[in-house]
């Protein structure tokens, strides 16, 4: 994916920030001290090497670090911090660079500690349905492992991040409305602070009472408060029979309405994905299909036989009462599988509708209620400024996409006009009762939104917790909180 | 229930705790002041009244606090708080007073916050399947307020607890197994905090990855970070069918292995709940039943009918392999309130079984894989030190509980021999990947054990943290940490 750098605003605080931080020295001193305490070959300052670690997937300008660490073991990642806590130096942990609100970026330069080599499945316990991972294993290396086990991990956020990556931003994705976001699915980790300090967090007992959940602090703290090294993960048993069908309605409304109802009957709907009609027209076009380019619900169930027959059912039933136009159902496993890759290429297959395109994916999440509200006041603000933005989401759990097109040919207006609907989006959002992104993190892009959200109590105990674990402010800078 | 104090132990960190704070003129200050602040009826120094705020249901010493305020508002709890923290004078918040670790003991004084009169049921979104509620509701009258919406809040951990002191203290059980403890069923709160400061974390979105989980770090940390004056919570759809039932087994393992099995079978078992030969003599004596006197699987089955009807036969099938004797159903809704009672009351049965006890609550949780060999190495060594203690569970979790019956006449051998146990089975279960409780909280009887259970790593992360939030260390000190 080319990679631009378009808006006033994402220079700006590139900019604005990188002063507070480096002057070259420090940073040089700390890197010459590294290079004295790790092995050469895994500590890099190749230029390719820092820019590919400087960029996540959205828009945001790269802003590469001063070198990058390809951690081997929780002990290197330990070195490192040490090292750079005692020299200022930031550290900004990196998994696949999948990341969608410039988690990644090195805005005031430092260490990149790239914990892709960190893949080791440590641990896979079938009678307690749990594992035990090094930080860099990806989800689907993962579910490969497991494919004999009759076990799966369901935490499916679309990109084949790793499950450290996951953990620091508390991904969820498709299966979430019954499986769970990534907070629900993890007992424990191994996380290494600020100071160097190895812990340990949780455990691998189901629940426990046992004081300050630290677990769930870590995870979506995106790297600010430490690395995460190892994780303790929940499985689940692989469903006997499942089945995925794709449904068209007139409306958004209607759409909506039916995964309430289902939701609202006590359906264990594993998957509910609304694909808006311009998000439609891109899957056709990418991945030639012909799907009506209306609204459309695609929709999994997961059980035994006789379960997913009686929810199959009670779906075609509700659609039918919200004006759905037929289900097209696939049972076959090649056949769902088409059908996902259809909805999960929906982030690919939107930037194809204008070449040259990046894109800016944005997600906020909402109560159910005011879901067809939020997204049609949404898609009404991206018409009127003529703003090409396939919009799909998690209607179970009230979440949403969009993702923006932009092209470095656009006039200013048209890129202001964007930011503008944005923020309304996102003010909307929190209005409703809602946040500013379901499960895409705070990064840098929803930082601004923060204080809206949580009020000024909440942001200070949030800074107060950030100075308590990282004194010397070294942990991901100018994320999640400022 | 009569309240004695047996251990040693149990007076030592009164006496030894009490001297860090309390010299009594300070706290008479204090209390002065509050005088001034608040109306005279909110605030007590009744001695009854401080009594019963000194002790909660377990076996330990009571230790009143100074002064009792039954708040009305969060602004009384803020104003409280404000004039606490400039004083240095500890506050315990206090919900129904049922906790089971000594959560409620006034342990070096100060004023206990009374938050049952906060009782209003603020909001009820049924289409969102949400609810707002005071935190002194209480889960038995949420219930009530909502049956005729077709919802229900799942959490039930046996006594009628408030839903603030709930949250305070991580509730979970008999429910847990299907929809999650009270940690995965809060959307956010209200909560005030030392300096008398009003936040607000989370919000109403079902899920949101803006910022650290302050709602997770809040639940289970027993006040001390705060006082939970609001709750958001997640609501459920009642089932349409419900089948419980009641099945014999030779040995603890042959019913934990069906359960296991079932589990693994993903079949979505509701509740699957272990009783004793022990507890099961109990509750036949309590309630006049004549069950099987040997270990008992007490499950249920939530769904559709067909659903129901398709996990009570795989139970069945399961529970043959593994030498059950056969089902007892109930599924008209008095036999199964009948059947769930003698459950319920297993704690009082267990009382009852030696006339003028008190109870030794205690409970661990532990990968299930080592459920089997947790339960029946403690009940060898209950029964090798001849102590009576009913030993019941949520096997689905790997959670249970033992209720050592203590006596004011019991030689000091015996109490020595009940410490030994309970110590041993804490140690086994933190070997076994475990943890010192599942549900019961940390309070002042689990603190010995957090630092093997946790590392100082961990430890000292969870200091710092209460040490950012409580700077005066005011917030229910020698609670949860030292």
């Amino acid at each position: 994916m080319a990679l631009h750098h378009h808006r006033a605003a994402a220079c700006s605080w590139g900019h604005r920030a990188r002063r507070a931080y480096s002057s070259s020295a420090p940073h040089a001193a700390c890197i010459a001290e590294l290079q004295t305490l790790l092995p050469p070959e895994i500590l890099s300052k190749n230029p390719s090497v820092l820019a590919a670690h400087g960029k996540d997937e959205a828009y945001f300008q790269a802003t590469p670090p001063d070198a990058v660490l390809f951690a081997r073991s929780t002990e290197d990642v330990a070195t490192a911090l040490r090292t750079c806590s005692a020299h200022g130096m930031p550290v900004i942990p990196f998994g696949t660079g999948t990341s969608l609100e410039g988690h990644i970026a090195a805005i005031h330069g430092g260490l990149s500690i790239d914990c892709g080599g960190m893949d080791t499945i440590l641990e896979v316990n079938q009678e307690d349905m749990d594992c035990r991972v090094e930080a860099g294993v990806k989800r689907l290396s993962l579910n490969e492992h497991l494919r004999d086990t009759g076990l799966f991990f369901p935490i499916d956020p679309g990109a084949d991040a790793s499950l450290g990556g996951m953990a620091a931003t508390r991904a969820s994705g498709t299966n979430a409305v019954r499986y769970g976001t990534l907070r629900e699915n993890v007992l424990g980790m191994q996380a290494v602070l600020a100071s160097g300090e190895v812990i340990q967090t949780g455990g691998r007992a189901r629940k426990s009472s046992a004081g300050y959940d630290l677990t769930r602090l870590f995870v979506g703290s995106e790297g600010t408060l430490g690395v995460i090294t190892e994780l303790q993960l929940k499985l689940h048993a692989q469903p006997a029979a499942v089945a995925s069908a794709v449904c068209s309605f007139p409306t958004v409304a209607d759409a909506v309405d039916t995964v309430t109802a289902l939701v609202q009957s006590a359906v264990p709907v594993a998957r509910a994905e609304l694909l808006d009609k311009t998000t439609m027209a891109a899957v056709n076009a990418y991945a030639n299909l012909s799907y009506a380019e209306t609204p459309a619900l695609f929709l999994e169930f997961h059980g035994s036989d006789a379960a997913v027959k009686e929810q199959s059912e009670e779906a075609g039933k509700w659609a039918q009462e919200f004006n759905g136009m037929g289900f097209a159902w696939a049972s076959a496993l090649e056949d769902r599988n088409k059908l996902w890759h259809a909805r999960h290429n929906a982030y690919y297959a939107s930037m194809a509708l204008r070449p040259g395109c990046v894109g800016w994916p944005t997600d906020v999440c909402v109560p159910i209620s005011r879901l067809t509200e939020c997204i049609t006041e949404t898609i009404k603000d991206l018409e009127e400024a003529n703003v090409t933005a396939p919009v799909f989401g998690h209607v179970g759990d009230g979440n949403f996409h969009v993702i923006m097109l932009m092209h470095e040919d656009d006039p200013p207006a048209y890129t202001k006009a964007q930011k503008t609907i944005n923020q309304r989006m996102i003010e909307r959002a929190i209005e409703m009762g809602g946040t500013s992104t379901g499960e895409h993190g705070v990064g840098v892009g929803k930082l601004p939104h923060m204080l809206r959200e949580h009020g000024q109590g909440a942001m200070d105990v949030m800074a107060s917790i950030k100075h308590a674990l990282d004194p010397a402010g070294v942990m991901n800078p100018g994320k999640v909180i400022l």
